[in-house]
């Protein structure tokens, strides 16, 4: 680039920024959006957080599921605590699988999880619902995937519904508006023996 | 699954549970992470803010500088203006580079920005600087790459560093801890004409 004057550049920058006025005139409707995080890597559940603080910024209503996580002191908790009436945050996970050992209490905690995001997602005070893990109890068959896919079909036109968690099904995925895959490129825990960490991992 | 019986599963649970606590006892070390968000999908920057969120709500100080955002009223400002003593948050860009057409304006913005991130590295107080887009002004050329790897490799070793944006250079991927590609499945802008809406945009 550094060959290019300074006059071809604005020349070439006015053209550019005239192609992307005619794709931006081109879109101008708002939904409310089926939006789904999935993949191996990081940042499924972190953009979703992403997605709620700009929301609250916003002013608008925010719910918040949590299927996996529970009690646990995180960080998105303490600051969605500060604005109660922007977000209603539901941590209602017993921990993984593995830690409870048993399914008949994972399928009730998924059951009651769900029921949550059901009641937000009918409600249409709420302009967004994340529903945090979601795709971890469907692909225990937690939970019939059918009744979802329902409920999501029927959701407020205006509202944002955000589905996180790897193993998206694909009906889910044919369903969705937005779809994003994390991929994992390189992940310090494996390689380095990094312990989860306050402000990355919780 | 259906067809294993609530023992089997308890058992397999508990051996799960086994190998995840080995797997989790030989992660013992903590260090500040380089971390890069790059790809053509959604979510490096959300998934970057989800992150500031989660510091914050752990009581930690974040230096926060978009190379690309200016003044525009987000979702991220507003809140992030509520902890003050948390976040110091800096939009220095000036829009895209198609919206200045100016080269040498757009090289002073990048070099404004970086010094602020490099100011904020030195500094140890922060326990995590987000430098918002900066692959993006590396991309473009705006700014050496040597110094900015030498900056990030001189960091101190507690200090967490995301750097998000699309064409992360190779050398950067290289010295990074935690690298995710945020993968475009499908996007709703270009499909149905939807534009960029508060709450998941900005």
């Amino acid at each position: 680039m550094a060959e290019r004057t300074e006059e071809q550049h604005a020349a070439k920058m006015k053209k550019k920024q005239a192609a992307h006025d005619r794709i931006m005139a081109a879109r101008t409707a708002e939904k409310g959006l089926l939006i789904v995080h999935t993949g191996k890597g990081k940042g499924k559940t972190t953009a979703a957080l992403g997605m709620v603080l700009r929301a609250i910024g916003h002013g608008k209503k925010v719910g918040v599921v949590q299927f996996v996580k529970g009690a646990m002191d995180t960080g998105e908790k303490a600051v969605f605590g500060r604005f109660p009436e922007h977000v209603e945050f539901r941590p209602m996970g017993d921990g993984f699988t593995w830690d409870t050992q048993n399914r008949a209490q994972d399928i009730a905690s998924a059951r009651a999880a769900w029921e949550e995001v059901r009641r937000m997602i009918a409600d249409p005070t709420y302009d967004m619902v994340l529903a945090d893990e979601l795709n971890i109890v469907l692909r225990y068959e937690y939970l019939p995937l059918d009744e979802v896919l329902e409920v999501l079909r029927a959701k407020p036109a205006d509202t944002h519904v955000i589905v996180t968690g790897r193993n998206a099904p694909a009906a889910l995925i044919d369903m969705a508006d937005l779809v994003t895959e994390m991929t994992l490129v390189k992940h310090p825990s494996r390689e380095q023996g990094i312990k989860a960490q306050a402000g990355i991992e919780f």
